[in-house]
């Protein structure tokens, strides 16, 4: 067995393996091939910044999984995955971003060394990294084998955490708390985003409580005033004004396990009306984690949520949480459970959910959020925070 | 018109969609739907970190572009692009990750809606962002359409940079010598190499010379010793060790223009063989600037690169340069001219390549990168750094 500093023992990897196969039996699958690195690395243990060329693993219902690659980057490979070398594959360099040959016409030919090209083959038809243009490389090179949508079948294996995966959350709660600490002796009127955004991300990288950080699959988001009505506006070199609020959404990462805490902060007295705004989101949130209980839906969560936010007259027309744990960017979710009404999904202890009210109004947005635990005695927040409208004056 | 604070003259959005169309015309497209985050906004200035869910940007023959994304992210979109609020599609949140409905279904009704259903529609097959399932929508709901590969069609308008694009180069270049600098200034044996992130990070949204860094399309990589050998690693918790090698492969990047560089640290002196080492890849550099006049080829540069590396008995089966500009995560390389035999691409004044030698050993890993500007006297480099093995003892 190659000597590799894995993440989680070799038995959580194999159980996760063992999971994954009930699932594909379920669902008549013969082979699974995931280009999402976030499943990648959950099956093997591979970790790279490798996931902007073709790669992806192979999974049959016997035998290790198959990690195939750039061929530069199955050296990454060998250092971060499980497996032995025979199931590490790298295609040659001429297949990198040529017109000529697709990479996936190289996968081929290994799924046709192995015997599987007859097979049910499940693909992830939705995911990032597995573009059109590679199953349409599928399609014509393996004409014998059955193509299912795999869906998100791999991010449904992992939406209840092990001991170990909530460990790292935990680490990445105090890496966030440290962030949001960090912004708030910091910010002030006048300083430049970009330059609060060098702290934020000092803070993340260094970690805390003795535990490094990792990259984000997000990077800090930090809208001010009427900005902040654009949720997903990243930063820039204007500053901080007085008498305006900033919503935070930072995230703290940890061995790719990702714990994400929002706050707003206002510089100055706040306004009656965001005042308001805070009230309704903190009784709200409140009311969704009394009913996030294991047992309970998510469904029943959004229903706790919304009923109380729609009491105070506000509507929100967006989701309010979904799952979170090992990602890689673009999206810290998961792409599994979403806090809204009609999604079924019942929780679980050990599910871990981003739980995220957010609210934008005419002048300014708001978010405060909770990363939870679901537990057998009701939802637990990974963080220690101030739940409330922070205020600097 | 909306009073949006755009990155460049809108005269030089006119003028980018004007050269599109031309490509357009001559491969005979009527309309192109844009998926890359980076040619989104090259062509309208959007900006956001929204490629999570599903978006674009649809480009016809006449009129503005259309912006179409998650219904939040519209607001983005309003305080980003050129476009009247008309011109600007979000569409509601239960498309969102739902199994039931997917967003492109929202996009053909948009298609449909403006008459171009019947129209030759080209797609960014092989794009991140353009999924498999994103093309089987568009297949689905638009029968009259004919459909085709759009390639890299705006990647490749966009290879000569316009001087306003050379200027914020010019900045991320001051950007990512201080990085550079940091890092030589910080690194020490028993540093940690998380620690050592936080301080680059820093620097990179601090920015240099007044102006501030954003985000970059890749994470810093800093493999040392035996990890080099795998070049997208990017970092632990573990120390720098003495007489170790460590490559910093990093960018700066301001208003999403990069300027990579790469430069390797030998802490403690260095062995005769990563001197040799140096000298090849240095000399291999310099022949390959020196060919990397406009009017030559991609493919002279890098007969020039390879043949003097080859002279020194190394030899390196991956491209050694790509051409750069305006990007988005996953990756900082435009998708267009690579440096590697064959590429018959002539050169032109305003071409910006990230030039990247780097040699893979059995104990370690080298790089040393200039990012170049092709003029009409030649290549210039946009750093000013010492392009060398760095010894730190």
């Amino acid at each position: 067995m190659p000597d590799v500093e894995l993440n989680f023992e070799r038995s959580e990897y194999a159980d996760r393996i063992a999971r994954t196969r009930v699932a594909m039996d379920k669902a008549g699958y013969d082979l699974l091939f995931l280009a999402d690195p976030s499943n990648m690395s959950w099956l093997t243990g591979y970790d790279g910044w490798s996931f902007y060329v073709h790669q992806g693993v192979l999974l049959a219902m016997d035998g290790d999984p198959v990690w195939w690659g750039r061929g530069m980057d199955a050296n990454g490979a060998l250092r971060t995955v499980f497996m032995d070398a025979a199931d590490i594959i790298g295609y040659p360099d001429h297949y990198v971003q040529s017109t000529e040959r697709h990479p996936m016409d190289h996968l081929c030919d290994v799924i046709k060394q192995r015997g599987w090209d007859k097979h049910t083959i499940a693909v992830e038809m939705d995911n990032y990294y597995f573009t059109a243009a590679a199953f349409a490389s599928l399609q014509t090179n393996l004409p014998n084998a059955t193509f299912k949508d795999a869906g998100g079948i791999v991010n449904w294996q992992r939406i209840v955490k092990s001991p170990q995966e909530i460990e790292y959350i935990r680490r990445a709660a105090r890496i966030v708390e440290a962030m949001h600490a960090k912004v708030f002796e910091r910010v002030e009127p006048g300083m430049k985003k970009n330059e609060l955004v060098a702290d934020i991300l000092h803070t993340a990288a260094f970690g805390a409580d003795g535990h490094g950080g990792d990259y984000c699959a997000f990077v800090p988001m930090l809208p001010s005033g009427v900005d902040a009505t654009a949720p997903h506006l990243t930063w820039d070199e204007r500053p901080f004004n007085n008498n305006e609020i900033t919503f935070f959404e930072l995230g703290g990462c940890h061995r790719r396990y990702h714990c994400p805490m929002s706050r707003t902060i206002s510089l100055g007295t706040p306004k009656q009306t965001h005042l308001d705004a805070e009230k309704a989101m903190v009784e709200s949130l409140n009311a969704g984690l009394e009913a996030a209980n294991a047992g309970n839906t998510c469904h029943d969560v959004a229903v706790a949520f919304f009923d109380t936010l729609n009491s105070f007259g506000f509507e929100k027309d967006s989701r309010t949480g979904y799952s979170i744990g090992l990602s890689y960017p673009p999206d810290w979710g998961e792409r599994t459970l979403s806090l809204r009404k009609g999604d079924m999904t019942v929780l679980e202890p050990g599910m871990c959910i981003h739980f995220i009210p957010s609210l934008w109004l005419d002048d300014a947005g708001l978010e405060i959020s909770e990363t939870i635990l679901i537990t057998d005695k009701g939802a637990e927040p990974f963080c220690n925070y101030p739940r409330k409208l922070l205020v600097k004056d």
